[in-house]
C-alpha cells in the first residue's frame, strides 16, 4: 500500500530556460558592465532605466522569426484592461520613452541602458529566456556623425573591458547600399518598394549565411535553390546568373582600405540613387573615424554585414572578435559577433507619426563575458573571507570581535556560524568558501593571549606538493599574539 | 465628417504603476547599492542573482493582506504547463535556491541580492508596482550570532551610505518573547497553537500601530474595540483589562540599557517557556553586539517592534531613521523605517520537508534613497559633458577630433549632433545637458588656430548677478590656442 504522503511539496526549480547566477558570475558581469558604462558616460550618454513591464501595444512586434501576436514575449492581461508584457529588448522601451518625453528630453538624446530582457522562446543549451543587454543609442540626430560615434564608442568599450586591439573588428555597412545593389540587380523597384519583397528576404538571409554556406551556397540560394547535405531543398530567390553576379560582387567588395572599398561600392551601386546615398554615407563615416584615429585596425567598411532586424534603415554595424576558440568538438573557430546595431529611423514614428532619426548598438553581455573568460580576462576578486573558527562556543563574542576588527581594517571576514562541534567541518567550510586564512583560538591559546593563523592557500599548495611528514610539520600555520591579529592577517594576505 | 485617421497609433505610456528612471536617478541608486554591497561583501556575504520569473508554486503565498491565489503577483500560464510569476520579493527565490542547491552551497550560506521585485497592487502616489529590494540573509545557521551579525551589518551599511550615527537606530525584538507574553496574557495555548489565532492577529496589528493610535487606541483595539474619528468601529480582540495590562506592559518594557530591558522582559514573560527562550536569545544578541562595540547608540532591544510578515519565528529587527522631515502637509515627522527583517526557520522546509534555520534583512532601497536625498547626502556626478559646438558642418571631423582628445584625457565630452544651423539651440542644448563648458570654433578661429571656451556654469552665475552691459563683455568666454584645448578645459573644470 502506498504511504500517505500528505500534500505534495513544491518543486525547488527555476522555470525552464531560466537560471541563477552565483558569486563571481554576478560580480564579473558587474565589473564588465561598470566599465562599459564608464565609456558610454565619457561619450556623453546618460543612463535610462525603464521598467521590465510594458504594454504590449507599446512594445510592438519587432522580434524576428515570430508570427503570432504575443509570440516570443511573456504576456498577460490586466483585469479588464491592457495586455502587459516583459520587454524583449531595450530598444522598444527607448522608442516609447523618446515619444512619451519628447518635449522634455534634450535633442539629440544620448542614452545607455543595461538590464535583463526576456524572450518566450524554446530554451536550449546555453540559450536562456532571460539575459542581459547593454545598449547605447542616439535619438534625434540624422547625422552619420552619430553612427560614426557609436562605432568609435563600441571600439573603446571593447578595449576597456579587456579585448585588445587586433582581437576585434567593428564592421560597418549601409542598408541603403544593399538596397542600391538590389535595385541594380533588378529585385528592388524604387517606384514600388513592396514588389520583390519575398525575393529580397531570401537574398538578405543568404548573404547573412555566407560564413556557413560559402559563395556557392549563397549563389544557389539566390538562384534556383539549394539542396543541403541532408537532401532537403530550400527554394531560392530565382535570380539569374547576371543578377547573382551583382549581389556576390557586392559581398566581395571589401578592399584593404575604406577608400578603396567605397570606390568599388560606387562602381557597383552607382546606378541607383539610394545606393549612391548609402555609399556617400559610408565614405563620410570612414572619413570621420579616420580623423579621430579609428583606422581599419579597429573599424572597417565591410559590405558583407547585413544584420537581421528588419527595422534598420541606414548604417549597420557589428563587432566581431577575431581570435580563435575551440568549439564543443575541439575544432578552432573564430569567436564571432558580440555586438551589433544600426540606424533605425522609424521606431519612434509608430507613436508620434513623426519620423525621428535614431541609431544605436546593443552588446551581447553574456557572449562578451564568455569571450573575456575564454581569454582569461575577467577581473573579479573571487577570494573568500577570512574565517574565524569557533573552538569554544561560549567565547562567540570574542570571535565576533576578531571578525569586526578585521573588517574595520578593510579585510573581508566572518565567524563560522554552523555547528562548531566538528572542527574538520569548519575547515572544509573555509575551503569551500575559498577562504585565504583561518583564525583559530582554543582555550589554551586564549589563556596565552595568542591565535593560530592557518594560511589555507599555502596549505593547499603544500598538501599538493609535499610528503605527509612535511605536511605534518604545518609550516602553513603560525601562532601570533592576539593583539597583532590584524597586522599578521594583512601580512598573510599580502596587503602592505 | 470625421477625417480618416488610419490605424490608431500605440500610446507612448508606461503601464499604470510603473515608471522610468533617468540619469542621476539611476546613478545615485547605483552608488548607494554599490556601497551597501561592499559592506555585505566585507561580512563574507556572496552575491546571488536569480531570475525575475519563478514558478508560482515555488514562490508560494507569503504576501501579507492577500487572499486570492496569484493575487498580488503578476502571473501567467505557460502553454499547457506551469503558472509563472514575477518575484514579489527576494526571500522566496532564496528559499527556492537554498533547497535546489542544498548539496552544493556552503553551510551556512550567506548571500546578498539586489534587484527589482514586482507587486500587482493598486498603484498610488509614490507607490509603484516595480521597486528595488536589497537583501542579505544567512541560511543554515540557527545561532543568534547570525542575527546579531545581520544587525551590526545593517548598522554599518546605513553609515556607509551616509546616514550618520545618531540619525538611525536598529531596533531588535523577538517573536518568542511576544508569544510568551501572549501565553501569559492567556491568548496563546502552547498545547493548541491554533487556538486564539484570530485574537493574536488583532493584538499584533494593534501593537504595530502604536505610533499612530497611542496607548489608549491600542488598549481599545485589544479590548472591546475602537471607534475611529470618522465614527467607524473596529471590533477588538476581546481581552480583559488584566490581559491588556500584560500586553501594554510588554510594549513599554524598553529601558535605557539592553540589560535593563532584558531584565524587565524576563519579569513579564518569565511564566512562559517560549518567552524565557526568547528573552535568553535577546540577551545573547545584546551581549554579542556589545562585545563588538555596537552599543545602544546604534542597536537597541525594543519590545515594540513587531514586523508584519507572518513567517518570522525568532528575532525580528527594524532600522529606523530618527531625524525629522516635513510631511506633505509641512508638518515635521520622523522619517521612519527603511529596513527590516528577522529569523524565519520554516521557508526552506516548504520544499524539502526539513527545517532550515535562516535569518536576514531587506533594505527598502527607494525609501533609503529618499532619506539620503532629504539629507542632501546623495553623491553622483550630475555634471553633463563638455559640448563641442558645430559652427561649420564641413569640419565635423575636426570637432569629433576635439571630443576624442578630451575623452582620451578622461573628460566627458561630445559633439553637438542636432541640426547645427541655429547656434542658440546648441547653447540651449548644452544648458539642458548641464554642460560645464562649450567649445566653439568657427572659420576665423580655425584659421587663427584657436578655440573659444565658454564656461557655462560661470556664465549662468554672471547672467543671474550682473547687468546686461557687464554680461556683454563676456568674461565667461576665453580664447585659447587649439593645441592647449585639453589643458585649458581641465583648468576650467578644476582638474589639477
Amino acid at each position: 500500500m502506498a504511504k500517505d504522503k500528505g500534500p505534495r511539496r513544491p518543486r525547488a526549480e527555476t522555470p525552464k530556460g531560466f537560471r541563477d547566477y552565483f558569486g563571481a558570475e554576478v560580480t564579473e558581469r558587474k565589473v564588465m558592465l561598470d566599465r562599459i558604462a564608464a565609456v558610454y558616460h565619457r561619450y556623453g550618454f546618460d543612463p535610462l532605466e525603464t521598467s521590465a513591464v510594458e504594454t504590449v501595444e507599446a512594445l510592438g512586434k519587432f522580434l524576428p522569426d515570430v508570427d503570432r501576436p504575443n509570440d516570443g514575449v511573456f504576456a498577460w492581461q490586466e483585469e479588464d484592461s491592457d495586455w502587459l508584457a516583459l520587454r524583449y529588448d531595450l530598444t522598444a522601451p527607448l522608442a516609447r520613452v523618446a515619444a512619451q518625453y519628447r518635449n522634455d528630453l534634450p535633442t539629440p538624446y544620448r542614452r545607455y541602458a543595461m538590464g535583463p530582457v526576456w524572450r518566450n522562446e524554446k530554451p536550449g543549451p546555453g540559450r536562456f529566456r532571460q539575459f542581459y543587454q547593454c545598449d547605447a543609442d542616439t535619438v534625434g540626430s540624422g547625422s552619420v556623425a552619430a553612427d560614426a560615434e557609436i562605432c568609435a564608442m563600441l571600439s573603446d568599450a571593447l578595449e576597456e573591458v579587456g579585448i585588445p586591439r587586433g582581437d576585434y573588428v567593428v564592421r560597418v555597412n549601409n542598408r541603403k547600399v544593399l538596397n542600391g545593389v538590389m535595385e541594380v540587380a533588378g529585385v528592388l523597384d524604387p517606384a514600388d518598394p513592396s514588389k520583390f519583397e519575398h525575393e529580397r528576404g531570401i537574398v538578405m538571409r543568404a548573404i547573412d549565411k555566407i560564413d556557413r554556406l560559402g559563395e556557392a551556397g549563397v549563389r544557389a540560394l539566390i538562384g534556383a535553390g539549394r539542396m543541403d547535405d541532408s537532401g532537403d531543398f530550400t527554394k531560392g530567390a530565382g535570380l539569374s546568373e547576371a543578377q547573382a553576379d551583382v549581389v556576390l560582387g557586392f559581398m566581395s567588395a571589401r578592399r584593404d582600405t575604406g577608400a578603396e572599398t567605397v570606390a568599388r561600392l560606387r562602381e557597383l551601386a552607382g546606378g541607383s540613387a539610394i545606393g549612391t546615398e548609402g555609399v556617400d554615407e559610408l565614405e563620410k563615416i570612414a572619413e570621420l573615424l579616420d580623423a579621430q584615429g579609428y583606422g581599419p585596425d579597429r573599424i572597417v567598411i565591410d559590405p558583407a554585414v547585413v544584420r537581421g532586424l528588419g527595422y534598420y534603415t541606414g548604417p549597420v554595424f557589428e563587432a566581431e572578435l577575431t581570435f580563435e576558440i575551440l568549439d564543443e568538438k575541439g575544432r578552432p573557430r573564430q569567436f564571432g559577433s558580440v555586438a551589433g546595431g544600426g540606424r533605425y529611423d522609424d521606431l519612434v514614428k509608430r507613436f508620434t507619426g513623426q519620423s525621428v532619426p535614431a541609431t544605436g548598438v546593443s552588446i551581447g553581455v553574456d557572449r562578451l563575458l564568455a569571450a573575456l573568460r575564454a581569454k582569461g580576462r575577467v577581473e573579479a576578486d573571487t577570494r573568500g573571507p577570512v574565517v574565524v573558527t569557533v573552538m569554544d562556543r561560549d567565547r562567540m563574542a570574542e570571535y565576533q570581535k576578531m571578525a569586526t576588527e578585521l573588517r574595520q581594517a578593510g579585510i573581508r571576514a566572518e565567524v563560522y556560524l554552523g555547528n562548531p562541534k566538528n572542527f574538520g567541518n569548519q575547515l572544509k567550510y573555509a575551503d569551500k568558501r575559498n577562504s585565504p586564512v583561518a583564525v583559530i583560538q582554543g582555550g589554551d591559546e586564549a589563556a596565552k593571549g595568542v591565535v593560530q593563523l592557518k594560511d589555507l592557500f599555502l596549505g593547499a599548495k603544500i598538501a599538493a606538493e609535499v610528503s605527509h611528514e612535511e605536511w605534518k610539520s604545518q609550516p602553513a600555520q603560525t601562532e601570533v599574539p592576539r593583539d597583532t591579529l590584524v597586522t599578521e592577517v594583512r601580512r598573510l594576505l599580502g596587503i602592505a
